[in-house]
């Protein structure tokens, strides 16, 4: 399963579709240039290609396994992440204040999404490690910072998320886990947390663990939940992993894929903890920490599509079957369909993914709220839509394969198998989707709106060269402004049951925008082809799901509990 | 992972919405009266509900192995296979004449989806021992009827299908099996297959082989294939399994799925065949099988959609999370869409695959042109489309499940991994579509405008009653039969690289038929309700469909295999 990082393809988007430019022209960002860009992206891409992608099949024929409450990692997982530590990735875009590069965070999501690429289970590891220095760096007390940050930038020490519990996974406000402060300024937490990915690791010094839980006498629901940091080893005075903290890894979960990332069960008795934040104000520390993880998670989805994309296209381009021009299969014609829309779509998600990390790049050089809503606007986008074509990328990736697709050896089924579980953590694609329409909507549609006339615009610009394709874009964004519209005119709840279908075609109508923008720059090359095929094809799936949003919910909430049983 | 066979459902499909009440009144299947029909699907209900879905599980986890040559089968498939084929059900159509029912193929279509349900990996044994009695009945001498029939119907002996060569997949015209006269009326059966699904049995007395191989100085191609039965046992004068034959199971495939179910590489080295049709007529009989086998795969989705979707409906009934009107996530909006859609392509499919079977009794029945016609043509939509649902269902019960679908003991998982390969095996659903825009409009869309005709006038009948819902149908119809029109208009290789665009169209206006008819026949019922949800919110996915097929394949193929690959 070898695998090529797209620094090329990345470096083209970067500069020609989303719009980096900007970000390298605020003070925040000046040194990032395109050479250093074109230099950064050039040297992961090494690493994933040479180091990282060779690990993948071993994680997931030996998956990490707990041996008498030890954990061991897959065979090479502790070189690897050694090689990917050394080289500076784990967090490219965190604060130079405490050893981060300060990188923007385009730049970190492309590099993110090669590391996902080469090899998702291992990746899955800095990547939580990210959300856990983005959480410190916003919430945490100057000590705790100075304490943490640098070696969990460099990688010496890894972090997770501590969020889920048996009856607390999409509704985190129904947790139970307590935290009694011990006098000392540190909390004793106890409770027990499930689906815990990375939740131990036998290749870094510490495994720092952020833990929702609640302070005695705490309100019930999401109010009464604070947010603690909970190292498994407890720094001593030097900031050296001390004593082993009251916490412990109880199982690992048997997984349809993702084998080399150990998912755990973890319980903590009374294990001490640091709060980060203020009392109650657990929520919104996660969410600092989420909405990276979320993006980063759409962009685990990319990397993926990409690898199985790349697998399929080499079987393609050598299996013999069949009469086509060149003897192999890519010269048939519905191969030829399921590798084009493959990477027709992994172009659009990739776009959106990255155009999201420059609006949270803005928003961060330059305050202005308009970025800071669009990065917000576009996260659940990214997410959701990244994951789904990762999915549906995979699924194709097996179907080019055929038969050898369902046998394990060949590979394409790993892809398929680990992907899956990208559309459910960091909150379903459904819970995105109500994220999207509910809080996302709530200025009244004034993001998506801006969105859309910038979409409008460009169609506009392009109509003198490319008027068919331009028309489409500006027809597709037209629909989708009336049906925002009629959206926000709905009360919250009839929202949610057309928030799925509303989401994508938003996806579908910014694929279409951004290929048009990679065919403009490159009018008689392949993206330019390619931009053809997605707009003439892909794109007309948007008015389909725009037909569930004029209906509203009223079909759906007809049908009963009982029919349903029926 | 209880399951319950959905009888009610199915009687109330086939006698309200697929016509078969037009078989019941032919003289050949006079005896299939609606009490007669409904007491079969009841028994064979029972052996699904009782014996066979409680081994479901255990042959997923306890695979079928080979150790030493010799095959063993999951725990418990030994019995589940004993019960069926106690019950009749190994092949419950096959002719009287040799010990068979003689039932109609659409109750025989019906009691495959639920065995299927209930133990895929179980039920595709009996498929194909099915898809050879087939063959068989049409093909063989009246002395290897006369020697096989009755031990295959019984279910004493397996039958199963040799095509697939490593380098013989979806072309199987390259296969290079070699057979060569023995001088005695046998011959001797020469060559390695592979993906041969039970290729050995450890239940069953006899496993007999139909194997696709070329005679010496045959042509090339498809035209130079003959076939042939090679049974593992010779037998003997009485026509009991006499001495082994020279062939054997060289290894098992290590799938993702179907575990219970073993895919063999077989080798044949000299073996003793029967020569079952003319020479060079293989292919034929083969046709012969592959028909009967494509809508029992496309049943095996269904059937896996219907395992999937009661598995997940009942976590959603149970699972609290969230605020929901009844604390269950089923009151939740995304869940119930996920739901609602499952079930409605549930009825979309099944529908299908029924009237499909309706058509092929018809065609028996009465020998009428236009039933033989309308059968070909649905038989490729009844396998795509069937084996699609399966999988999306599949995929959405992980989904509904959340975090917890995608750990292994769930379930949800299983139903996931399994149902994957139906879309790949008996013809991949890419050239079952080729299979429809190729052969099957042939006869210049003839046989597609008599079933658009049909539904137009279901539509036109229902609009007093149903205006809205019979309008819309009426429309994808017609747009429908534009695409056709175009698409008939079109030389052939055009035509591939929209085919799989437009079979799921005419799947979808298909399932807009019959969901209609079901709201007819239950106006103030679920099926009104579901009807209601699939004609307004899915039928629309129709036309983003169809807008593959209006632009044809030049934007396809313009992109080169070097575009794939910048």
């Amino acid at each position: 399963m070898p695998y090529r990082a797209p620094v090329a393809e990345m470096t083209f988007l970067l500069k020609e579709v989303v719009g980096f430019d900007e970000v390298s022209a605020t003070p925040r960002y000046a040194e990032a240039s395109d050479d250093m860009v074109q230099a950064v992206l050039g040297e992961a891409g090494r690493l994933c290609d040479e180091v990282l992608a060779p690990l993948n099949r071993a994680g997931d024929l030996q998956g990490a396994v707990l041996e008498n409450g030890v954990l061991r990692s897959s065979p090479g997982f502790a070189e690897g992440y050694a090689a990917l530590a050394e080289g500076g990735w784990v967090a490219v875009s965190a604060d130079p204040e405490h050893g981060g590069m300060g990188l923007p965070v385009a730049v970190g999501t492309a590099v993110n999404e090669m590391m996902a690429g080469a090899c998702l289970a291992l990746q899955l590891n800095p990547l939580l490690t990210q959300g856990q220095i983005e959480a410190l760096e916003h919430h945490a007390s100057e000590e705790i910072k100075a304490l943490y940050l640098p070696k969990l930038i460099s990688g010496e020490w890894s972090g997770t998320m501590n969020l889920t519990e048996p009856q607390a996974g999409s509704d985190v406000g129904a947790l139970t886990s307590k935290a009694s402060p011990n006098g000392d300024g540190t909390y004793a937490v106890t409770g027990q947390k499930i689906f815990i990915s990375w939740g131990d690791c036998d290749f870094v010094g510490n495994v720092c663990h952020l833990v929702l839980a609640r302070l005695p006498d705490a309100p019930a629901g999401t109010k009464g939940i604070s947010l603690f940091l909970v190292p498994k080893y407890i720094p001593d005075g030097g900031g050296a992993p001390g004593v082993a903290n009251d916490l412990k890894v109880v199982s690992l979960e048997h997984k349809m894929g993702l084998h080399g990332s150990p998912t755990c069960v973890m319980s903590f008795d009374g294990a001490t903890g640091w709060l980060i934040g203020e009392e109650g104000d657990g929520m919104r520390a996660m969410f600092t920490m989420m909405n990276n993880a979320r993006l980063g998670v759409g962009g685990q989805g990319i990397g993926a599509a990409e690898g199985a994309y790349q697998h399929a296209l080499e079987y393609a381009m050598e299996r013999k079957q069949g009469r086509s021009p060149d003897g192999t299969i890519v010269g048939h014609a519905d191969v030829r369909r399921m590798l084009a829309g493959m990477k027709a779509d992994i172009l659009a998600a990739r776009a959106i993914a990255l155009s999201c990390a420059v609006a949270i790049d803005m928003g961060r050089a330059t305050d202005e709220a308009e970025w800071i809503a669009r990065a917000a606007f576009l996260t659940p986008i990214a997410k959701a839509f990244g994951t789904d074509v990762g999915c549906e990328a995979a699924e194709a990736g097996v179907q080019v394969w055929g038969g050898m697709g369902y046998i394990e050896e060949s590979g394409a089924a790993q892809y398929y198998r680990d992907v899956r579980v990208t559309a459910i953590y960091e909150g379903t694609n459904g819970i995105q989707a109500m994220d999207l329409v509910g809080r996302k909507l709530m200025d009244g549609g004034e993001a998506a709106g801006r969105l859309l006339d910038e979409i409008e615009a460009q169609a506009e610009a392009a109509k003198a060269t490319a008027p068919e394709l331009a028309g489409a874009v500006w027809e597709a964004a037209e629909s989708l402004r009336e049906a925002t519209e009629a959206l926000v005119a709905r009360p919250m709840p009839e929202r949610f049951g057309v928030a799925v279908p509303y989401l994508r075609a938003f996806a579908r109508v910014l694929g279409g925008h951004f290929h048009l923008r990679a065919a403009m720059a490159d009018p008689s090359g392949a993206h330019a082809r390619l931009a053809r095929f997605y707009i003439t094809r892909l794109l007309p799936e948007h008015a389909g799901l725009l037909a569930h949003v004029a209906r509203g919910d009223a079909e759906l909430m007809a049908i009963t509990a009982e029919d349903l049983a029926a």
